[in-house]
């Protein structure tokens, strides 16, 4: 059994990642922090986990975690999960790093969506944990990347084209609508059941911090730079992320040729299923599990391919893939503690 | 006092005309039809009404509508208005029709996106009825088609850039959602409660028949003809829609331009509302009020003008629409009944 | 117009308030305090009131509000509206207080049940406001205690049967739920959307502090002593409660009767809508609304009559009955301002 | 690996059922039926179990079912299920039967609550399946008759105080509150998303039928026969019920001595939790799973204790139960396929 820490615990991630890992046949859960809950039971905290998991909360310590576990995911945010991750990779653990630290390859790019890097060097050693795309380089890494909900979704939706490629590529727009858990589990005004319930909005348009993320990748498909427009949406739902994806079609297709082509694309793949032309997901079709759900249509009369993903934004978003990136760098079948059906309804 | 009948009063769209109607200080209900509930108190099929409505349903008889009422609202589905309205025309009754059966000046067109038209003698003397738009027609209309609620909330966020023009008129995406009583009353499998509850999903993708008559009143704005990319999706609210539209700008703009653009378009107009630059709507913010809220952002990286606007599908996307459509008519103040403010949270 | 203030406008009921007195033909809202907005146009922390409302939140200043209002909204928490309530009535202002600090007539229940009452002068001159009961006492009163919400549910349900009384008064049990607004606006983890979305729980069991608030009033009725077991529960919700009532019946009634003996009890009473027998309330039907629904049942089996009533926690279990106590305080048709019917779906 | 069928799997329990024993190691699902859907791939209805599941939808034919399963669940309504049971087991088969025909020893009170009883002969021979309660009757069993949702919450929460006994008899209130899936997936207006949505309601006061089948389990522990009254109410949420039970306490007891009596009563349980004294269970944090979360308060004042109780209605409540009682059966580990954590958020 190899011991697992999840440092980070107590948020909505850190305790999706618990729900995870304790259905997973070849790994022990040993050690979980939380600066808030320090001390306290986990089972305390979260009173779903009772009488399965009987943790106690560390604090957020290299040493500890290091003694504790042989691998390690960091849920933690941004800017606090650099330094930890350093030195969690420098004590030889293998990380995979649920922040946004080490998605961006570009240390400047970084800097200016987010702030200035303090760990440079070990920005080539990260590799960007979407399987689908990267499954090779994550095999062997000692620090995954675990990419964003969004960007998960969203480059998981566009890949497809761009690979081929079948669309312009200034022309991409998409439109991402993501429930509440993507805002995370600090008390903001924002975040309370009455101002979310019964509303919906948009925000942070034209300025995400994913969008350099969506574009990095696609960008990497295209073989040129690629800008998109990209707008995130507040969902009155616990889970999920539903993209909404426009691009013109540079030469004519049919909903099926492109349904063929995402299927090509996607042989194989355990957790992309890719509707047949005519259907399209729900992302309560796939509530708890890891599936990327994709469905393609197109409008005949203005020449643009739509296509619509569907996440958890918790699982395949966050915690499942991450553990999908742990499965493929020890080499367990990559699906372990994966393969529950959704939660519907 | 005028005297008004709501016909199809027990869909949700009929219901809400009569929740506003009841608070109008210059007209009388005094006739509501229903074909599933004839016969029936209609505080009995819908208790909130219960102690300030006691009207009985009346079957679907343009007779009896003609006899009880000096004006009449129509809220049946489309095709079953078309011989009922021209009938009540017919017998001298001003009315508002809140079906699609008159939303489209082309029979042709009409007939391409819905079945053929029974009555197209009487499509050349309907005025479509968006008061911020066509108000001056709609005041001596005998019949007014009151717009749909998604073609309301992308007209008026794009107005202003087409009449400008600001924008190009083949980049524009029209990304909507909506809560799921514009699905209607009607018992069906997919929008019952657990279908619906904690999803999200696209719908009728490149093929909505919203989309012929958001198109007609841009290319009366356009001087030309437009094609949209038109995506509905249906949010697990009840009432609201947020309609997030895209466009590429033809020169540059910064938000703040924009909005004073639109601030312009909208001088004096009760029921719009534009944001700073900056903020956004959200649909919670205009439940059960007559309000069109609209939130403009510019993605300056892509040269993209992004226009959220946010109404309640059931007043501003339907009833609240038709009662200020009725107030242009009859000469009534054009807030009547509407000055509520919206109910949050 | 009378000028008035609400202090406190920027908490779920303040803002409530405002909403409803917005639509009052003869009051005008001249004053609105926030400690935390304080400053700030209200429309900028409440944008639904945008293009309606222009003032600016003041401070909470006792001398500013006996300047710029006659008459004196208090919606604060308890213990802080104490010394400010006693102060407005000080300046000779009329005060309905939303707070729970005036409602028990007892200093020492009070103190033993929230902390030590620092104006006990004030008590005796304090009303209880629920006009449907107190309704003589409540017209002349210069300081009047607005009642809990789920105090106004649960003694509205159950006042016919003691007054009778019909019911063994050891054997009453109210088990309420109450939708989230009733937590209040304060960003706390528990209020979080994603921690009441899809859950359901009960709190504060035999010991919350409306308990001696409810038995108050059935001891008035009774004339005696009345001991009652009170569950509050939280709904995933935005507004509502629906109390259900149980009692044991100490004579054979049947359900008819039981509706009989309520509608005499509140005949003619404005706001109170008791159903028919085997009809029930649903919190939905009084949305937005001052009503409150009773439907009565009897458990022939066992002998227990069951009492189901149904408010809008904002509205008749706060901002409404506050309207509601003006409009009898000042003289005001007592239905002015709270006419409009509920907002449903 | 043994050979399931699911009779009626294109319901909310039947589809639930599916989802659990994809789980199983020991067993493969070989046949649904589905009158609905018969002849359409299961995938095709629920795209949730798409790429995992390829079964198409048999007819509900005894025959069918008998060549391809060794071991059938019942997932039919009552009434429906009662002959199809019997042939089943007339075929040999061992049955789980989810629906009420077969829960009530008694013909008569089940003719009185539902309707004539057409195979008298059998109930002798079925076991009411309650693990917790009946283990080792369910062994052996070849009929086991799955508890109805609200007594599953209620029996558990009440059997330590009647085994005890603790309380009186005659004093006992059980008010449940269930998510929206409890009503079933048949298109009907009371069970749309508008109608339910920001709704909450009590329904079948003092008439539902689950009434003897919780009276009938209690009646066996105390001895003697139990009266109760019982009140659901319908929850604007998924999956759920929480059942708050009342009654009055023979001799003084504190929480904790309570606390500790039931943990006693449920040692070793692998799905009932009984929490702290100070703690209550939140349906919220037993979503997804097989667990039973119970929290017991004592009301000092007037002497009555109260014990909350909380599954998920389609789990523990139905499915999961059926699961459990099969590994019972079949002598697999009774935990088998039920071990997931519950999903929260």
């Amino acid at each position: 059994m190899i011991r697992i820490a999840v440092a980070g615990a107590t948020g909505y991630t850190g305790i999706e990642l618990v729900r995870l890992l304790m259905g997973h046949p070849q790994v022990e859960l040993t050690c979980v922090t939380s600066q808030q809950y320090s001390g306290q039971l986990l089972a305390d905290v979260f009173p779903q986990v009772g009488q399965r998991v009987d943790l106690v909360c560390d604090p957020l310590d290299v040493d500890v975690i290091a003694r504790k576990a042989d691998f390690v995911f960091t849920a933690l945010p941004h800017q606090a999960a650099m330094d930890i991750v350093a030195d969690l990779v420098g004590a030889g653990k293998r990380v995979v790093d649920l922040s946004a630290d080490f998605r961006l390859r570009d240390a400047d790019l970084y800097a200016q969506w987010y702030q200035a890097h303090s760990q440079k060097d070990l920005l080539p050693k990260a590799v960007y944990g979407l399987p689908e795309i990267y499954r090779e380089k994550i095999v062997p890494a000692m620090l995954v990347a675990n990419p964003g909900c969004y960007p998960t979704s969203a480059i998981l939706a566009l890949s497809p084209l761009l690979s081929h490629p079948a669309v312009a590529l200034d022309s991409i727009v998409v439109d991402s609508k993501s429930g509440t858990s993507g805002a995370g589990r600090g008390a903001k005004t924002g975040s309370l059941f009455c101002e979310v319930n019964e509303g919906f909005k948009a925000y942070s348009v034209a300025s995400h911090r994913h969008t350099p993320e969506i574009e990095q990748s696609l960008a990497a498909m295209a073989g040129q730079t690629v800008k998109i427009t990209f707008t995130p949406h507040l969902l009155p739902i616990s889970r999920g992320i539903l993209s909404t994806c426009y691009a013109t079609l540079t030469s004519e297709w049919t909903a099926a040729e492109l349904v063929a082509l995402f299927r090509e694309y996607y042989r194989g793949e355990p957790f992309v299923r890719v509707y047949d032309a005519g259907s399209l997901p729900n992302v309560g079709y796939v509530r708890g599990s890891n599936f990327c759900d994709i469905g393609v249509a197109v409008d005949q009369r203005t020449g643009r391919v739509i296509v619509v993903s569907a996440i958890d934004n918790l699982v395949k978003g966050a915690a499942g893939q991450a553990v999908q990136n742990m499965n493929l760098m020890l080499g367990f079948p990559e699906e372990a503690a994966l393969t529950a059906l959704p939660l519907f309804p």
